[in-house]
């Protein structure tokens, strides 16, 4: 047994069982999109989330152990996207990226943006031409320090 | 003479110059975001925006005309970026490309968020623990056709 | 189970039954394409469509909530596929990307032809020296937003 | 100089100068998909095809022997392109490779459709809800042959 | 089951049976190499070749129906070959590409040799200084159409 | 100066001055394929014929000493072909690998063709449903020793 | 002209002057460790730090402010370094990445050790079977953030 | 069975006992480095360490050989690695190899540290800004021999 | 079954068993560099040897009967071998590569040194700083021909 | 300038020159072996030997104070060689990788040959059908450390 085999049980559950994430996320008590990612084999949960996840999923005692194990992180399969929303994402880095790092430096020099002390919020905003997609990515500037 | 020439006389007239992209967004009349991104050779300006530009740079008759040409996409050297700043944002869609997957479609159904009807918005968010950046991606929701 | 265990069941039931697509098209009520696409796991079925193609292929019922179940895209196994008739149409891309590129541009300007608000056909052409495949591609062109 | 170097220039000149593909095609007498293609260095041009190609870019006669030597066709820098338009035709054949090749075995048998008895036509097609393109691939069906 | 589930109990059966593809060949009544490319999964059996190929190997009638399947075809596990007899194809390939094609353009102006309208010949050359390897390629030459 | 230079050199010489390879053959005094892959920066020439091809491609003299170095070898900018006409050879490794492997070794038992005692021969052969290309190619056999 | 031509220009006249990293460190004011990093174009220097740097290496005003721009980071040629002395470290995360990865997650939670608020020490431990190189790495330790 | 297995049941039995590296470091006798990475199939084991390890994790006596045997190493799954943590480290090869590599010359001239002769060690480092990660690299210096 | 699986199980055997590789080569009656090559599905055993080496890890009739197949050679993981001891014999084609190849060209010409017409020999060799493993490579030299 | 502009200047004036690197190594004081990687610019040469290397190949100060600089070593220009002597180099390390492993920890346990305390012999072997090469390896063992 490992992180990925429970990882496939709880997606193969959530067909099963017709569940969504934002009723998950609720009954863990945390945003829906950390505890997707959490589901999803990238991050760790405590052992009371592990509980409530466990029950909701069927899982056993030991997959449960799994869920408060630090993954081995990745959740893609191959270097570029294949998946056509996944690849929209690695698209804009390809061609927005050196314009995100030109901008955040002559705001606040040289650093980067935390992917780790970083949240994430998506939503959908209503629009007369079609909806459309909101992501919101937030995390810390860290200066490079210098010795 | 190319596109990938002009991209690199604006970069070092820059350098030269001591230059700042919110200044010249201003000049040229769009959002910082989209004029970086077309300076450094990804969009494609109008005449006007292109004459405007050409002045701030010290640019040719020639090397204007290149900035009024849909360019050849892609502003990375590398598949996986080096750079750590640039790296983040791909290691934001390898950790949370599937988490993104599964909620945009939880909410919308199949299909993606575009690219190209996309906007994006850099922040400085001011914080007691040091300062955030907040990126806001914006892009309209395109949903699978079936025929 | 996954949708790639679906996707194998639905295939290798194919070539027990002998069936063809263009029976299984009309069954579902969409074009043979569409529909060929979907049961190899590429597209997302409704309710209604998805309880036809199981019926057709003897599906249980957690492999039919699969098909409802928007899928990683993707169905290659190699980044360059090594199939003779599917490297091609690679090739095709390969020697005519920026025929096709320039050519749209010259018509349409900054965009792209979507992929996703998109149709494909594919018929038999008679021809003295040859009968010839005939694919005809529909996107709607998507114009580059300036922000 | 080679093949490369006189594409170049043909690409700056045609900025320079401020031409458009099909205008070009109609002085070469051929479809503007494959003068496209041949000025891009993929196709081979006869004596007279060149003359004109030479005197459209102000080519030396040097430059000019070069468009009738066959090249080594492949005009994408990258295995994957980069680019969203030209990456959406890769994201189909990758989506849809293993749906066009059920189809045109159901209707053909074990074979290829040739990209090279091939023609392309690529035109606008006015729609209500926003312009389309459609690209028409129009190739020979060559079956495998036993020994 | 799948093709190359049947492929690999076709290698398997001729191991245990010790059995000798020439063997095979002249029982399925065509060339030595069409009939070990068809039984390694590359080419399609007719129904009467399949029955035959199926009752050699022992292969239940499930299996013998994916024997006329069009495979999904490519037969090497890397894209450079490690296997030093296979290696010395490709880099023949390597060394003499370019060779091949000047030639070949020589004399028949820009198209391929088909590998599809193809055959091949495998003998052994007796030579006093050992025994040679002799293949023979034959394809049909497919000239580029301008269109 | 490098060997690469040289071959690029000869190149354009032979554009320039309209020759054949056929004709330069004969007068180095060796097979058209031998001579076409040593002017390509394959082989290696010696004095006598290094003192020809100079004068054939007015090379300088230090040019022609070039030509009696051993090359480093290879002749193809990417490990996968994307010229159609080499990436034909390419799949025919890739398809017919296995089975030119399996035929060889049926007939010699362990060892390879090999590409270093090795000559090709490529002809046009005349027929009714259009010309075909004959590549011959003709290699000593290796077997694997044991020790 | 580049970052990246500064850079050479800087590694050029080290070698010409015949200068050492911690005599140039020295003069800078930090440690040898971040000075040699920033020279060779990982970090961003001050301007009192780049007037130094300019007049150890004669830079021009130019090249001075480039020292000046936060650069596109990343130092080797290759994904994996064909230098022995780097390719020794990157055999080290290959081997004990895991371990690392666990020692760390074990002792401190899920999240990362910065490599952005990090410094680094390198020095000679005298040893009586031959020297010892100690390399110290210390990074804040970021953990993973719910929300 | 294989190292590779038994690594994979250590790691589940770490997790289904809820054991600490630290702890099986001390019963082994070894530092917590070492034993770590030894578990993890990197390193190798006497007789009487992997019986203790054996008995810990209730390896059989198969499990128990495979501990002494030399394993093929490499602990990770991509040549980049897409855990966050772990990349960190390749981060720093990527950004400070050549420093690292400048550094140890200037120090040593030329040579290598060895990754073989060689320890490490991980510790926590309390810090008011939050704690550190402190990494201890001490390889010997080897230096390249002149013959 | 494969040959692989045939390796596999061999490799477990002599772990299980506690054999050495210079033993078994003993009871074959070859050298252990050859032997310990086949064993691990790189050779092809003749009748008598692949009887005793079935005898020596309890090897089943069919299992004997792949031993005597020519394998698919190729015995590693990764096109850059990630284990330590493999990589410094990859490191020494990488660094001396040229010159082995100019070493031998300027001895023999232009050719091959055999890797099929081929002995290897791995020795100790006692040394008062430390013992030295001393590898001869002996292959026949092969004249490229001209023809 | 760079090591890499020396090293082609050696090459380009060796050839230009006519000399043999047994000749030069002799100059020089060192083996062939050595002395060829070092004016390959894969090894560092004392202040003697650069001024003995300048001599002979008519370089510059500047260029022979390259020459005592440590390199960054590596000299092939693909991961996998295309050029067939070398390649056979690292045919030897895949097939025969695994064995090399097994037979140097039979002798002598966990640890690795150096590829740094290291020397090379090339030779001719004189043989009745055909010369051969003979190729010696010998590196110090460095056996893994326990800590």
């Amino acid at each position: 047994m490992s992180r990925l085999a429970v990882t496939e049980k709880i997606i193969a559950q959530k067909v099963e069982k017709g569940l969504q994430w934002k009723d998950i996320a609720e009954k863990v008590g945390a945003s829906k999109e950390w505890v997707t990612a959490a589901c999803l084999g990238q991050m760790t949960l405590t052992e009371a989330q592990a509980t409530t996840v466990a029950q909701i999923f069927d899982l056993s005692d030991s997959e449960r152990k799994w869920l408060m194990q630090v993954p081995y992180k990745g959740s893609l399969p191959t270097e570029i996207p294949t998946d056509p929303l996944i690849y929209r994402l690695y698209e804009l880095v390809n061609v927005y990226g050196t314009t995100i790092k030109e901008l955040i430096h002559e705001e606040f020099g040289d650093g980067i943006m935390s992917a780790i002390d970083f949240d994430m919020d998506i939503q959908r905003e209503h629009h007369q031409d079609g909806d459309r997609v909101k992501i919101t990515m937030n995390g810390k500037f860290l200066p490079y320090k210098e010795y």
